[in-house]
């Protein structure tokens, strides 16, 4: 977007002198045509964002789902250990499968909460309240995992808390 | 945005017979607002729009990740069964991992490329060539499932393909 017309204007105003109407007819016009081509030039950035958004919606999806597929890739190759009994290789197909999607999230930024230590309200959740040796408010069983994604809470986790 | 206050004006011009060097320069100020005014607009938009983009990537990433969540949580109980040696429980876990992600990325708009009949070389590639009884020119073994979000091809599947 270009500066105002104004000052551009500046040199031409001294001519007001000669025509006052003419000069103020001039400028009235002028601006009029900036005033059009600024709504031209908004309208066309309007219709611009609305397709860059989808476009940016799509290419997000798009990345994350392409590091998913190598997960889904695992999980049939350990499928197919299992069709043929092979134990081991299932076993160590999971644990390929768990840290693919865990590293692919934690790229996303997903963290885990961590749980360690006194009871915190505000990414953990309390479902039950045990009377332990442990200290009272901490927290002493991780019956579901949270997780952050940045600083926002995904899910918080859900624990047991000493009631001392 | 408002409609240029050209129409606005109107009637205001019939007073142009009685000054027009004042009616002029009326209109000309009410340009130059209206001016000042867009484009203080515009910019606001602009600011608006670079704010909004990031908030939106950061919410299709939120979305699909919330939805990985069970799969990691499911993953995890099933790694928890191999180490207890409960191999009926690990297959089990495994299948139900594989079912929760097919179903999250086909919510996404991910679908497997179809392999059936002839070789189709806008979605898949042919990493090798065997004679066979099948015709020639037909898929005869997929090495790797391709995938398709929405009508991109986000990765070929890699085939053998009958030389006849």
């Amino acid at each position: 977007m270009s500066e105002l017309p104004h000052e551009e204007l500046a040199e031409e105003r001294v001519d007001e002198d000669v025509d006052p109407l003419a000069a103020a007819l001039k400028e009235r016009d002028e601006y009029l045509d900036a005033l059009q081509r600024l709504k031209a030039e908004f309208d066309n950035y309007r219709k611009r964002v609305a397709r860059d958004q989808q476009e940016l919606v799509a290419r997000a999806t798009e990345r994350l789902v392409k590091e998913l597929l190598p997960v889904l890739d695992d999980l049939e190759r350990a499928l197919e250990a299992a069709a043929e009994h092979e134990e081991a290789k299932l076993e160590e197909g999971v644990r390929l499968v768990h840290r693919a999607l865990a590293d692919a999230l934690a790229k996303e930024g997903v963290a885990e909460i961590p749980t360690a230590g006194t009871f915190d309200p505000h990414t953990q959740e309390a479902l039950l309240s045990q009377p332990s040796e442990a200290e009272e408010g901490t927290v002493i069983q991780v019956l579901q995992k949270g997780y952050l994604l940045g600083d926002r809470v995904l899910r918080p986790a859900r624990v047991v808390v000493s009631s001392g």
